[in-house]
């Protein structure tokens, strides 16, 4: 197996200012497999739903290459809930409703086939199941990513940084960063975020672009300009997942070519924000990311 | 004449969460020509300021070039003095005093040898003021630029929008071209603020870089990721200050110089930042800027 990830498959409601989703397909590794996709067809998720969960979007799941083999479905249970509404500007939310449902005792399970990927994407859950699906794995991965939010800070940064210890990249975003690291600087904030284990930070801000920290490297994408931005929920895992998937794909950890990851990783948040749910994920084009992908060549490009 | 700017010589007292600096040199016109001064010796400045403002700090501004028959001196009264702290973040600011003084009734007189500047920026000023500059000139400039800010879309909206239909080029921030144009989307409002008058729309995010839109073009420009960041007050200024002082040097307007220019402003506004006041604008070398603008070059660079 290339590529394995660990997140939430969940139910969402989400308003933006620009319409309402009720109870809509979302979660982590929804986002991060369906993203991924479209670079690996050698990619397995690990995760739990209730048996509310449609049937039809997990074949659809399938459909797109990728193993459920690790995906628990609890009989008689539901699936996690999240309801969310974004304020005007859409860089901010309110959680209305968390319902943890199946994951209130949800026990990670790496099945035996998916043990020895390559590369592994732990998408935002406790530090401790992101702990011991990196101790499940049979070989230490080529690469393992890890996101997580401001809330495990508040309340687990011993068992966070336990685990952010294991990993090689972390994913958050600048707020985050600061939090973690007390630094308001974002390069004094990378520096320290290394020292905690991490050869590599991505800080991704939103509709401000993405960047790319290693040792004494630094790389910023920007963020398409876009003329629809309906939804931004899942836009960070759909990074997240284009980015490994792409690594996965080229099979290189150099910074070059995690430059070109951090690229398609916006290319395909760039898709997600423009439909609710993961309506703008389920039928792309490899046209349609090529495109997107030279738009973004274009958008940076200058000569001095 | 090659360029003029008219904007505020003033007072200023700063917090920041890495410290305080009371009654220092500030202003848009000090940022702007400051910053301009490095690419040409061929500009003005229209302003006014009392005579308790420090002679030695004129003569600064003279050495540098900067012509300044436009700037009044009124005697027995107070230069213009803002007062404000920075929160956390840096990305907001409370104003905590702002004193009128020599700017409450504010004539602007554009000096003989002045009035046919090809280059006019028109700092954050009334719209009502701006607009006088730009009568004033004998003959139409190549560019008018033009700052402002949501204080003048709350109070005087009407008078701005007559200001900005004779410009060529509107720099504000992202929530400023939300508030102008209504649209939450920056490529919606961009569209809407070509229609009020400007062929050119920048808008200045900060620690998060510059976009620049053209009618069907746009560029983003990043900021660079600073270890020290001291003091964000007068960076859009001195931004604006690069951006004009970079276009009197090449004398284009075409879309690619200007992606040049802003990456130029982009360069003295990461100086501005690292001291309080226009410390360090005082003395930069040829040499710092090139190597500075180098490092833009390399942090957006990728290869797909």
């Amino acid at each position: 197996m290339s590529l394995v990830s660990v997140g939430t498959v969940a139910f969402d409601s989400i308003e933006t200012p620009f319409g309402k989703a009720d109870m809509v397909v979302g979660g982590a590794a929804t986002y991060i497999s369906l993203a991924a996709s479209y670079f690996t067809k050698e990619q397995g998720i690990v995760s739990v739903v209730g048996d509310d969960f449609p049937k039809e979007e997990l074949k659809h799941l399938q459909k797109r290459g990728i193993n459920l083999d690790g995906l628990e479905i609890k009989k008689g249970e539901k699936s996690f809930y999240w309801s969310g509404r974004y304020h005007d500007n859409m860089n901010q939310r309110d959680t209305l409703v968390t319902d943890l449902n199946v994951l209130a005792d949800f026990k990670p399970k790496v099945p035996t086939d998916l043990r020895d990927a390559k590369y592994l994407m732990l998408g935002n859950l406790t530090p401790e199941i992101q702990y011991k699906v990196i101790k499940q794995m049979t070989k230490r991965p080529k690469l393992i990513a890890m996101d997580t939010m401001n809330f495990w800070m508040d309340i687990a940064m011993k068992s966070l940084k336990k685990t952010i210890k294991q990993v090689d990249i972390l994913m958050i975003n600048d707020e985050e960063a600061r939090q973690l690291s007390g630094e308001y600087s974002l390069v004094k904030a990378a520096a320290k975020i290394h020292k905690m284990g991490p050869k590599f930070l991505i800080i991704k801000k939103g509709e401000h672009g993405a960047l790319l920290f290693a040792e004494n490297k630094v790389f910023f994408a920007p963020a398409l300009p876009l003329a629809e931005v309906f939804d931004p929920t899942g836009a960070g895992d759909t990074f997240a997942g284009g980015f490994m998937g792409y690594i996965a794909k080229t099979e290189s950890t150099s910074f070059e070519n995690m430059k070109r990851a951090v690229i398609y990783g916006s290319a395909m948040a760039s898709f997600c924000v423009e439909e609710f749910s993961i309506g703008r994920l389920k039928n792309l084009k490899a046209t349609d990311i090529k495109k997107r992908v030279k738009r973004f060549e274009k958008l940076g490009a200058f000569t001095l």
